[in-house]
């Protein structure tokens, strides 16, 4: 293993690696799938079948023998079968299978279907053997297609080190990027990987949906029922335009919020703690950890406000109340005057809107993976934390100016109640006030001598810290 | 190999990798831009050259001899060289380049410019080598840039397997993904790969100029030339934004119908053979590959539509025709009543289309690679099934209003020819009408089963089967 | 390491490698984190620590010792400790670290904190060591997260190459991308990197806001200050809209015509140097460089300026001069008379600037760096530079259409001055101008046989030459 001459042809290190035969239990999609790109990136495959001689469907190159003949050719074996049709492993186990690694790459249809997750299933039927939970979260598409456009994360767990570490390489012989989870216990969740639906966004799209029909339930009674039962009108159809444009935008507003809301009660609890050490509470945790997501469900509903007011001008209400206007000012022969500062104030109104979008979209785009995996913590800083809460003092503004002087007209409090504007203020004010204290000269030293691991009370403490370093989600 | 204390300085496994010399004949572009590359992963690196004194331009820290000297250095040769130049390497094989890999990157002005790929010509000229086709779908630019920005993936050909390896071996090192295609005759189809333009994109565009083509002279007839034929009037003008808003939208709407017939009628041929093992016919299968592509472009039309629609309200014809029909009330006198119906029927066309090009838009964002790659299968398949049908829906629904009754009105008849819109129509009801069918409990049951495996016919009916697992592509 | 037969378990190679033990010293937020990937990729992991009985915070399964006891377990330490306490090391350093690989992670808090590097400088406290620099660009945060959403490059120098493939093995164990810097003299530079703020968009941003600046001052003189001086009327509020509706359109299409320009001019030098080998100016370099840059926020202008247009129909002061001319209109009696050219030319300026945009966001898309990723070299070109000229001249004649005859009145030219659209169309211009030079077919031929490598003048003056194949940059 030390230096050798280069010239000597087929021993120089870092160049010579034979690739091992791979053996596979099961012609199915996926083992036929697998078969293939382990055959293109160099490896031998034989195949294990119960019926050898009717496996007209095998990758060329490929040999197909009986389960214990395919066994003997690899010390590495995939088990592509079902779950139900383990059992043939156990009768077979004792001699054919005893010290082999087992790579268990099946997975469920629905979660909890089993009491154990497969793969622990299949270490207690072949208890001789080693396994290894694998391949599960890599469809035979993927395979087949060389993984660009598809999940190319293989998630890995077993109890044997040298076992996971020989799958580990065959993974990353085929292109995708392996991921130790640890022992075999984790199998059962690797198992419910596949079968996830948007864990991530189960709470933001809850807290939207709520949100969402909360407003729209209280912008039509100020609206609808309002001028349903004190003017005895029935402007019911402005249910699908007018009133879907003031619960998007108010929405949007809320939920941009609450994207910052968090990083600012943390910035505070640690100047509290005068520690970053000390672990925040788990709601606060899981609502940092599901900031993003606020955040793209803030900027689709902004997108749809921008849409469902650009339409304004050509609605059928719209152009009649104009046509209306028009013909009794003709008619009075009234010329109206030239308002000025309503010209400031609705063109500021339409500006500071525009510019507030355009931030909220460049935030989306720079939260594309591929984006975010180019730039460096500090510009990823730069953008998510000033250039966001720069996008949300916009969006505030636009909201006021949209409001002007409305609050203190009587006649805006319909039944006692704000309208549906002026309560999507409230949490994006106290984000910004936060906000404001945080940056002050004063506080921000403090917080950032926090940040950089200063602590106030003695370093006794850490018992209850937390190991996660989470000052780094802190925006 | 086996546990060695870990104390011991320079040989834990694992650890310890020292990596060899690669020698590089030719100075050019390539050749230079891989010697850097090569030297900053580590490697050592020899050029060989006609003129080795003569190469000022060389990186840093490489030698450079001349080509026997230089061979004598490495087993591994690239061969950055235009074919044309190769006749020396013949003059020389016998001795120099017995036993070496030699790494053809070169590439071609045009396809089929040679009968034969230049790595089958390379091996023929040098029999006693092992050649490997590689590295020529990397540009020398993305090679110096880090390959951020640029494809990253070598594709990789050879006889000799243990040849193929050394080069799969140091494209790794240097960052790039290695993909095996196989023996030495795929050399031509991985030499045309650079030469390619969008070969996915090409059946997609095609259809949607001819569509666009015939939309476009559909509607010029029953609107401009109608009018000049039966009225005598010239609306030419018309040509540039209301034929154009009316062609869009009707291809947008076709192309999206498109992109989900495909997996529709793959259901049903499944349903038909009982298996899914049965191999697709060629058409299906190119069709389903090309799904992505159709809808990205619907999406692009959709877009347009959009933006066409929304400058209506500045167009000159439009606020001239809205002051004549103003001025006209007004002389008559008319206030002309509020329809309801209307303002209920046109607030829901616009909004059911702003939804649905919300979902449009969704659609394409999951489609970006780097989107796609984060997201399970199930994901996908719920964004790209379930959300896709939806859209399609929307916009069915929106073309539905904008409609309305119209279709019972002769008037819409010219020349008995049904207006562009309904047109647009046909393609959508029949995808839902067939997917409504497929989700029916006992119809979506069968399906279901089929897709996990199980087969109406006997296992002998394997062997027309399908090695590729398509069932994976049916959305 | 030769051919051993597969079926002996524990023996294949390629499959067998055991990961050894890595010691860190330092139990912080980045050494904990490192520490707990590490252990999951299946490395032991011994952490040194001032006090290892306090260390309750430490991931399961590491362990922890005394600094001295800690480094005889392995031969690779990372020093996860600030440069201020670097001190201890050279206390020590003479036994304990003699030999070993000390892997510095360290980061500033600003550039030039120190004179020299934090590598540099541990190297010459314990010169008995190699000193590598590695993992300072990556944080804490996505060694943790398994570095889906965040950079995974991993920037390495070091003066041993050995001891910098013991940490490229360990990167690429992690997931990580390793890039080979070079000696530890690049110490300083890749210390720089986690500090940098976007470098290659600053002189874009800076050019985008200096054209800004005078674009908005040239407009703001013409319309405000020229309506204020001659006709005394403040029309300030057109500020808001109107002015930011010139200003953004304006330096947009001057910013994508800078995009082009050099590429023009690069063909030019190419032609005139008769040879693509010689080196261009530096500022032509420069400028080649940020091209993406400076075309994407020419594509943020834009899409502002498609917002401030949309939003036009309903500002308050176009309605109330809509109401003025209407009923002004209405009382004189006089119906007004289409004018077809009239609405060619501005539905032909609308659609060809709606196109434009399109394409415009097209380019947008493909400079996402997933979607390039996946293109090969032709198509990057075919999009970046046939489809981006295209852009260019529907975006020029856009402008045009706006324009119209407006130019050869002379009331358009307030105080001798052109309007701001005119200006924006003089490097358009130029830019189209050139290039169609260069496609026509003779000069076209050149270009193509010297960016083919062909050289007007001998070989001999490639002394002077670019060895970093700029030819591939100009699109």
């Amino acid at each position: 293993m030390t230096n050798i001459s280069f010239s000597m042809p087929m021993s120089e290190p870092g160049f010579q690696r034979k690739l091992g035969t791979v053996c596979i239990f099961g012609t199915g999609d996926f083992g036929r799938s697998l078969g293939l790109r382990l055959l293109q990136a160099g490896y031998g495959v034989v195949f294990g079948s119960r019926n050898p001689k009717n496996s007209s469907l095998l990758p060329k190159g490929a040999q197909v023998m009986s389960h214990e003949e395919a066994a003997q050719t690899s010390r590495i074996i995939f088990v592509a079968v079902h779950r139900e049709n383990y059992d043939f492993l156990q009768q077979a186990g004792g001699e054919m299978l005893a010290g082999k690694v087992l790579v268990d790459v099946s997975n469920n249809l629905r979660r909890n279907q089993y009491p154990e997750s497969n793969a622990e299933h299949l270490s207690k039927l072949v208890p001789a053997a080693s396994v290894v939970k694998a391949f599960n979260t890599v469809s035979a598409w993927a395979l087949q297609s060389g993984g660009l456009d598809a999940n190319r994360q293989v998630l890995i767990c077993g109890d044997n080190s040298e076992a996971k570490q020989m799958v580990v390489d065959i993974a990353r012989s085929l292109g995708l990027t392996a991921l130790d989870k640890g022992s075999l216990r984790a199998a059962g969740e690797i198992e419910d990987y596949p079968l996830q639906l948007f864990p991530l966004w189960r709470l933001p799209i809850a807290l939207a949906t709520g949100l969402t029909a909360f407003i729209f339930f209280y912008v039509l009674t100020l609206d609808v029922i309002y001028a349903a039962v004190i003017d005895g009108e029935d402007i019911s159809f402005r249910i699908m335009v007018s009133l879907a444009n003031k619960v998007f935008p108010i929405v949007s507003l809320i939920m941009l919020a609450l994207c910052y809301l968090p990083g600012a009660m943390a910035g505070f609890l640690q100047l509290y703690n005068g520690t970053k050490y000390r672990r925040f509470p788990d709601w606060l945790d899981r609502w940092m950890l599901c900031r993003k997501q606020l955040g793209l469900i803030a900027l689709a509903l902004a997108s749809l406000h921008v849409l469902y007011t650009l339409i304004i001008p050509f609605r059928y209400y719209v152009r009649y109340r104009v046509n209306i206007w028009t013909a009794a000012q003709i008619k009075q022969n009234k010329t109206g005057t030239f308002d000025t500062t309503m010209a400031w104030r609705t063109d500021s109104y339409y500006s500071v809107g525009i510019l507030g979008f355009g931030l909220y979209v460049l935030l989306g785009i720079t939260s594309l993976p591929s984006v975010s995996n180019t730039i460096n913590w500090r510009e990823f800083r730069f953008i998510q934390s000033k250039l966001g809460h720069l996008t949300l003092f916009l969006c505030t503004l636009h909201t006021f100016l949209y409001g002007w002087d409305k609050f203190l007209r009587p006649s805006a409090y319909k039944w006692y109640l704000p309208p549906g504007y002026m309560l999507s203020l409230v949490v994006p004010c106290v984000v910004l006030v936060l906000k404001f204290v945080l940056i002050t000269p004063c506080v921000d030293r403090a917080v950032t001598r926090i940040r950089q691991g200063w602590e106030r009370k003695p370093a006794g403490s850490l018992a209850n810290g937390d190991p996660k370093g989470r000052r780094l989600l802190v925006l």
